[in-house]
């Protein structure tokens, strides 16, 4: 058994990281804190009673050595990065799943603010274990990808090399409320959600230049991805629908089972993907489909755990050597 | 006052045309009429119990020539057109709701079914005003627009001078469950839809080849559409998202703004567009980004108005002589 | 033509004033008020847009005095009767929303704070049409009812002749969200709200006292009324469900048949109720059903309207001699 | 290991089964039937891609008798005492989630139907493990319970010595729609549930009986239940609110410390309890409070785990002498 702690257990992904980890066979969680603490975790999140009574700690590093060997950081961007730093210091694993450790620091500057931990950057790994197993598995740090890029990449790399470069690519994104965190918000009421569906940030989210970042590194191409979110009306869940030009005739359907037929957390559907039957779990789904040379690829995701916590476990598994799928849900919240 | 009919009572959008024509005040609801008869109208719709309560007669031509001077017909495609020809032969003006009129014969044959009115087909009016507005005037005989096409013509047509013909244009559509009619299915039961989203019939939707068949009628070219539609979590309302290339730098603002820029029922927006500012209404709301050569255009419209009954009877005012926003609902369901 | 204002147009229910009034053939608003003003009213609500542009100003009584002979305050409890006082003064007629002129001094003051205007306080009629029509008709100053109470009381009025009062009665009652107000709160969050429903304050809600007061003030009955709020998963509509004891045998639909049959605004139904036939409307209906000496009236109204702004309009009218249903929505939101 | 079968795999409850069991440390899932078979479990129910792939038989008691030790019936009433009579007989356990062995001969005959199995009715055990754990230990029968009786006894058992038996007893109940199965219904379809709320049955509905015949049974009192359920516009859930009338006065909370202050599956909260809390769990959360001589008893299940499937496996466990809570949820859907 490998300690944990969690750090930040009071937003969505902290919680969805205790929901994971309270019966995890190899994670002990010893530690979990906030950033006022004097609480019980049943008491910050009442759906716990009965299931984990955990004191919850105002955050400090070095009681986080004193309990665990790997901390998953569930912060805001820019306070992350303060604690990964004296943690990785102390000799204590990192899974981060802000944004502080996912970008090159060039690109990170102008997107986020003036990275304060440039030693370990270059070190981390992305944690998208379908395309960087290796490195999450030989470092210390893992940078936990952003929910959009989740789903944006799993779609989109397995075409990169049919892709006409020349064509916009367009990423249509659509993603349940808790998304947005917890922290109150007009967006976020309920009578501005329900009944409604928008989008927002078109072409200025800062989950655009992550995906461009990484075709980039794999494949050493420029696609001008052009990024359009969505909030819709549902908790959980985010569907994404990759429109992209061909530049030959494909099999897209024989890429895509060349890319994942024997992947355990990406399942090729035979229709469109809905986002019901990913809630819950750790599963991308997939499904494809082109006319001439139009490109449509769709995935759902559950953007809370594929797209943070349950991911950010699968990291932490792969790090300490086991089983990547090791305690990772995979039963839908369906019906 | 003149005295209308609606055949075809029982669905949402017989409900709506009742709910619409019973403040107006040039019509005269006289006629009501589905495929049983044997009820009140307030029976069948008990929403309108206190409002008005006509009987509703099993649908007949004669019956409706006897009492009324123009019919809406809400019918299914090819029962429409059966009725549609009778009425017209009996001197009755007809908005048809269903798509028996909207396509050009080879067009309607290759997606429908054969064409039984090939007489009148050529002398309908395709009733999008903004478009079409002479046409309609001057016709006994409107094919109101599919949803799907109302909201993604009056997003695209005012930039198909810049739009890259050689490029796919992608429509990823979103649709309210009303817009899949009142029939038992197991994709509208509510455990199906509810916190759920999902593409259907990816390329393969009728109102795709609408769509195609409008902008070739007006701008004379031929332009690749790529439709999506998407089912979601919501009663009524629809948002569409054109993505396309431009094949030259535009200020679209501009095109947008004079395009629109005095219409009644298109609103132009700065941020991108919702679906509960029009639901309820007529309103058409629009908004344009673009990304270097890539193009977004967003639109809203009540699926069930704009998309269908409101737009109906600004066809009959203008069919009639009267203003074309006469009785036409502007009070959106917010909150 | 009336001259009215709106005073706080900035929540839901100053948004449905506008949207009532603006079609209204009396009623012609001539200003509308915040407390910060500079602002058009299409800029704040931007469903309004193409509808109504008038611009809102920062509330100020002389201004209201000069530009109109009736005010509508949709303001808090408090700030509401520093207004009312001193418009009365001025000469103009009073529609008050707030729970500032609903109850008698006592039982006001026990449940809100010091009242501020005790000289109108006994001579403001409570907006309650079916059973203080007389009132309203000769007064100046109208107190709006609570939306609990509005439908509480229109179900169990007729029933308490028959009623045992040694027993507890048990009103469990429904709202949607936006009953709370548009004011951001932890528990109007989507999240919170989504996919769930909850009690909250049972037996301690203000509305308690206000149904119990006019029970008494009509029948000289101290019925013990024990009443549990839910928050449900919906934006508008309340759903009332009252358990009582009969102490007699009684025909109950003969009862409620006898107290609604002629009504405009209240419809009796033979199934139970639901929300969306009364949303977007004023209707209140009205089921009952008895099962031995145990009887359930069940009633539904749109919390916004019926429950506040279309009432109040009701209010307005017979005030000022026009027929109480003069403008009033009676076309619901379905489906 | 217990090999295990479950009979009707195609409903909500069915999949719930599969859920569970396909994780449960003692049982083994050998045999899954529904009317037709000819398809895998995965095809049947997509989300289970990548979990499970057994095939789905159609259903043959001799077949599950060669590889179950023990059978669920997640069947029709009627339909599956014909099966349990038959499984017993071939010495195979069973626990049945349908209405046949609930209730005693004559109250089923009243409510249901003919009884079929008169010989194994009387040793069924009522499957509420917190007041029948013995009979449930010591039977191959187990009935389990109806989702609205599971809410609401667990809420009234306590309470009963202090409940005036003269008074009506209501219970108003809320179900998610799931509840309501999977069989396509105009009152399951998406428009008509979304942004509503309904009674349905008042004082009609079949579990009004046997809630009635276990408080008797175990008390000796003769309640009038009066219950009231509703649909809500949810998936899944059930909140149930009993309002009784005390004849004594009681410290309410210490009467429910007493039944369940130890108990593993219902939790005691200190304000109303919502049905979040308890989704994807085999939690009853219950609150309770007094208004004099009102009492109101507020509880909130899983109308497809605790009220059926994972208290069906509760009992599978029991009858076979494992842990109550082994394998059986208790992370819950939040957020």
């Amino acid at each position: 058994m490998i300690n944990v702690a969690i750090i930040g257990a009071t937003g969505y992904t902290g919680l969805e990281l205790v929901k994971i980890l309270v019966n995890h066979s190899k994670f002990n969680i010893t530690y979990i804190a906030n950033s006022t603490g004097e609480q019980r975790v049943d008491e910050l999140h009442p759906c716990l009673q009965n299931v984990i009574s955990l004191d919850v700690s105002k955050a400090d590093v070095n009681d986080v050595a004193k309990h665990a060997q790997l901390a998953f950081l569930a912060l805001p961007h820019k306070t992350s990065m303060s604690f990964a730093k004296e943690l990785l210091t102390l000799g204590v694993k990192v899974v981060d799943l802000s944004a502080d450790y996912r970008l090159e620091l060039e690109t990170y500057e102008k997107n986020y603010c003036p990275h304060e931990d440039k030693e370990n950057l270059p070190n981390s790994a992305y944690g998208l274990p379908e395309y960087f197993k290796k490195d999450i598995a030989s470092t210390n740090l893992v940078a936990n990808p952003g929910c959009y890029p989740t789903a944006s990449l799993l779609a989109l790399l397995p075409f990169i090399d049919y892709i006409d470069e020349n064509a916009p690519v367009f990423i249509d994104a659509k993603s349940g409320v808790s998304g947005a965190g917890k922290k109150l918000n007009e967006i976020t009421q309920f009578c501005t959600v329900n009944e409604n569906i928008f989008a927002y940030n078109p072409f200025e989210h800062r989950h655009m230049p992550e995906i461009e970042e990484k075709v980039k590194i794999l494949h050493n191409k420029e696609l001008s991805i052009n990024f359009v979110p969505h909030l819709i009306n549902a908790t959980r869940g985010m569907l994404v629908s990759v429109y992209a030009t061909l530049k030959e005739d494909v099999d897209v359907d024989a890429v895509l089972e060349k890319a994942y037929g024997t992947s355990e957390f990406v399942r090729i559907k035979d229709k469109p993907v809905d986002i019901k039957a990913t809630a819950g779990t750790n599963f991308c789904d997939l499904f494809v489909k082109k006319n001439g040379k139009a490109l449509f690829i769709n995935s759902s995701i559950d953007n809370l755990l594929r797209g943070a916590s349950s991911q950010a476990v699968c990291n932490a598994n792969i790090m300490c050597g086991f089983e990547e799928g090791e305690g990772i849900p995979k039963i839908a919240y369906v019906p």
